[in-house]
């Protein structure tokens, strides 16, 4: 698992049923420290994040998939966490 | 999952019978504010995307089979949305 | 698989319960003579590992959820060793 | 999916049966203006390709167990076509 | 797939039974013309290599329990052939 910062949202026009309603986020990936690594991804949420927010994503489909309950959603990424603290 | 701007398309002779009359699009990865990663995609469409378009892909394969409705596809990276607006 | 060293760990609000009570664990990617990679990995612990301990982690969601024998976690990274010498 | 060039063959003891009489491909990751990317991979062939063609790879297990009809093989990597022009 | 050189072996308190009495080894990451990559795994063996050999690796987990016969081991990374010779 990788750690993030929500940066914003995407606003897509997507055919398959999956997608209808949900949030796709731009979630920037970060190190332990806190600095961006240059790298993104776009996730779904699952834990109500918010931009600004830290978080923990999975990019594993399925684990997404079981997060969703729905073994025939095609998904990649999903925010599974809000990150309070990192203490190293 | 991750954005791409479609650059163009591949031709090739493929003895798979998935891919017959299927379109292989190039696309460029790009990062959340437009500009490519240098690095790309072959990916297949399910949304009528063309040359020019911001577009959400998954590349995964389990996700893709799904979209195609084929659990034997021989397939992994598929354009699943055309991107609005990318808000950050 | 890989090998790391645990440098600390997370804490999160997490809502799906598989991570209820377990450690997330901060884990920097080394090189086999000991060095950063300047890459790491959130990953749980199987091994009782503690910060400082050289570990062997398998990122790979089948291998996880084998470790904790629940096909349902959504889970990817798991430290599955502690590793005591590295002869190259 | 990706593009390469063929660039030769490696010849190797094998023990697992699957790989008895098959052709272990050397296969440089070029971009879409035919540019070596420096990366590359080893694959195994299913149409035909020999050195110098410009090809589609697929880099994922399920699909290459799929094209050559074993859910049993150990492989990841698989030649799916042969390239005759990319348009971009 | 691809290539590598053995390096050593790790000695690890591994708590899951699928790893006693398997050698761990360091696999440097080497490309085709036999130079390292800088980068490395860490592997199970299939075919009794030892230090010096240049070898196939293949990193997926369901290609590595098919060959080790074991569909719940934790696994991913296994060395399935030893390299006689590389012709590009």
């Amino acid at each position: 698992m990788i750690l993030g910062k929500v940066k914003g949202e995407i606003y897509s026009t997507i055919n398959h049923p999956f997608y209808d309603g949900k949030r796709l986020l731009v979630v920037d990936r970060i190190s332990p420290d806190g600095q961006s690594t240059g790298k993104y991804v776009i996730a779904i949420d699952s834990v109500d994040s918010g931009v600004g927010d830290t978080v923990l994503i999975i990019d594993e489909g399925n684990s997404a998939r079981q997060i969703v309950d729905d073994i025939s959603a095609p998904l990649r990424s999903i925010i599974i966490g809000i990150v309070d603290e990192v203490n190293v």
